[in-house]
């Protein structure tokens, strides 16, 4: 990951660096950071942002819409041919719109034909707050909306995107709480213990494809993961299957199990609806049982 | 279902006709039903099995191995189109013989041809008893016997063949106990009272072929679905998934769930070990934490 | 327990003995049961409840002020001392009015007073369905009544009494409805199995006077006892607690514990609120956790 | 409390007053730490300690037995109006034996006594680490000790006693490990959020005495407790119950409930084993159910 920029030294440069500086945080549309640089010194990230969202939300509707038509059509193969910005092939990617199933590149297809006849612009999500699934429910849910209303939440996508590029560019405080976590933890309530050594997977859910295996771990001597299976960005809105290997766990402790084991691999499916927060799914286990709840 | 032969009238059959009606019970045998009918009167069909598995046990070498090799192949499809009892053809498909996936269906080649190479005898396993992949793992464990020992292991499967075919035959006690029971139960401990109406399927899980959605339920006013997901016959050994539609169920009653909601289809996956036991798989749920165990 | 009296013979009976039969299922009011003989015969318990019931609610409301005055004071030493109804003494001995603490006997006395100077007439209740502290909630709650509603209560109790003491004297169908029960059930998850030879003890909660050991059981190999913990009877309105002697339960298993145990014996506290449901009250417990929950 | 002596002061202070700033480290015996200020600087808290145990171990038996008899009887009621050390009128009132029941004082006066007539030295136990129940487990196990190992047992109770004087008196590194935890954590899993604002109390059960209410704590925001039940000192070895007001949070957050509640106060009742490590008890609790277990 590059170097970031000091909030500082951000603030100190020529009002024209600046905006070059800025030049990414929105698709081709350096007029919001020329015209946020007036209002310099920024105290917090929170203040730059709030003053680059305040330059768009007080532009014409033209130049709005103009904002909104720079950005380009999700998951579209001919402009990713012909380039996006790096920031958008990088945000697509993660979100694994490069390794579409055909029907879900069809449903994108479909999904970006119907949206763009009805609204005259293209659709536009931060897609780093989601999962395939749910771009398909935005898309789903945001075609019912009056035009109006909808150009509206265009642009709160653009600024979610814009917070998000603004929080890996420049260097300053967490006051931006662009990050959420997703995290677990296993306790043996057969022995009393935490479960240490249990292998797990983290898989995203996929209604039309493939499902995505997006992290593997051990649990450590406390149970837990040593970093938590998401942060330090995101956790996208979608479902999700937690995979514990706790057959292998209790037979490595000289557990007497059935066989097979009433209990060998034990799914966990739950969705993510709030990506900006603190997610924990614990596990209590025995060879014969298990309780688990959304923690915190 | 054909009509049964109450054990009454059996016992009061002509010695001929007596073997001729049990003929089916051991493949291609009928020697061991007319020795078997010197004994009668029998009290109780656990009786008539006794003396049937008694001849065998006191048959010459010889002819306990022409029992095993009187035993068709597995899933073998040559012989399936030249005919197999009508019998065998019952069991196999029970046991999705018919529907494999090429990966399982070249295991079987595979696996019955080391088989043979080792033992001279075709693998005989009561497959009433199980799914494909705990076939897979009897043929892993049996392969590893010393010839002497899997002779005896197999002319027990054909005893417990025997005993399935016998307590469809003929009407009697209960003293065969050839028969589990998979049941569950859904408690709404959000709202502190059973679980109505939620749909649940049951699956058969495969390592290497396709997963087979073998029971659809929904529950009744007591949490309980009207007849037990599987019953009247033996619960096959093997790793299943029961899927509980648990979101539906709550939106239904009005509870806010976050959206996508944290819990949609509950999947609790277990093993089967004794298939002639009761085993019982209920779910305890909120829309924000379940507890599932092995029940009783 | 007396003889019952088949409903049959009751419709049999010259109207006068008919009368007679049923003096005592209310207090002193033989008018009652003299009324309702004329409707004979009765096809189920409940017509005949009904018919009772209907007497009382066409009576004039002097006659229905003079049942209720018929009635004794709850707990009143000296009247118990003159002479109550057998039925009553019974019934309010089952509800351990006979064992007060010296601060519970006082709140009856003050309560007795406060009610009968606000209504002019003893405070009626069905006191087979209330433990001691339901019954001070009762009189909390009553005193609130405006005196038409409230002799509108006390009128309603009349007729619980007569149901119990109906069910009790004659045998019939169980279309009264008169009982609950309360049960109870104990999984080891830490062995996945019924946990047989629980030691459990039920005891009533007073929040002015002495708990009450009510009960006593050991699991049977089912995990459950061998009878309900309170059944054929309504389960009175209260608090209570269930102690489940868990560590000696894993101690006698051989399993590994602390010392002392972390759990011991568990207690489950819970509260009756509908004397005439089933109340399920399961205990799941390994050696260091467990699980409660209202069951059914 | 008083201020703390810094390791490194101590190190340099004169023998004699390095001896005289340790007299109160063992009772009446300040020998022991002039012998160990020869060994000087000591690089940590647990070093000096490992100084101090040694000279201990080092000493002849006669030494060693005066130092054991130094002590004073457990609870005695003579010894404590003549006068003890202030160390040890602290210890032993924090163990609440300035405030037992008759039955417990005269089981002090009769296992005191049966002691010293078994091995002629007083009972020596770190009071700190038990609650009064533990102490007569104590009692009675020790009892059973051959004299050899019971004088051995009690050199190690004092250098228990020790550490946590030394613990108190010097400022230092946390070598010396003589803290434990005990802490909670309140899951509303009805609401799928943590458990706000729930009143909760930790009782110190007894055997012969009374209850004894050690602390009270009201949830934070996220079903915590700001501090833990007990921290920075050992965790009395004993039995314990945490009642949790959940009855009245669930009312308060408008959820129906029955009438009494299924729950009103839960408690949950543990033992303690090892006074040095940290014990988590949470709750997982909806209207109708809850989970507990030995957390981490």
């Amino acid at each position: 990951m590059a170097q970031k920029l000091p909030l500082a030294a951000l603030n100190a440069l020529p009002a024209g660096d600046f905006a070059a500086a800025l030049a990414n945080i929105f698709e081709h549309s350096p007029w919001i950071a020329e015209a946020a640089a007036q209002a310099r010194p920024f105290a917090t990230l929170a203040d730059l942002r709030t003053a680059l969202i305040g330059v768009i939300d007080n532009a014409s509707p033209e130049r709005r819409l103009a904002l909104i038509n720079a950005h380009p059509d999700l998951a579209n193969r001919t402009q990713r041919a012909v380039g996006l910005t790096a920031e958008s092939t990088a945000e697509q990617d993660g979100a694994g719109l490069d390794r579409l199933s055909d029907v879900e590149f069809k449903l994108f297809e479909r999904s970006n034909a119907a949206y763009k006849q009805k609204f005259g612009f293209p659709f536009v999500l931060c897609v780093r707050r989601h999962t395939r699934d749910s771009i398909f429910d935005a898309f789903a849910r945001r075609l019912q909306n009056p035009p109006q209303q909808e150009a509206g939440e265009a642009i709160r996508e653009i600024g979610r995107i814009a917070t998000l590029r603004l929080a890996e560019l420049v260097e300053g405080d967490s006051s931006l709480a662009v990050s959420g976590r997703l995290s677990t933890h296993v306790l043996d309530t057969h022995g009393g213990q935490p479960a240490a050594g249990v292998q797990l997977e983290l898989i995203e859910l996929s209604r039309h494809g493939a499902d995505r295996l997006i992290g593997r771990a051990v649990t450590n001597t406390d149970g837990r993961t040593d970093r938590a299976l998401i942060e330090g960005r995101p956790v996208p809105i979608g479902a999700y299957e937690l995979r514990f290997h706790i057959g292998a766990y209790f037979a490595r402790h000289g557990v007497e199990l059935s066989d097979p084991a009433f209990l060998d691999v034990v799914p966990v499916r739950f969705g993510v609806s709030e990506p900006e927060r603190h997610l924990h799914v614990p596990l209590l286990v025995t060879p014969w049982s298990y309780t688990t709840y959304r923690g915190s």
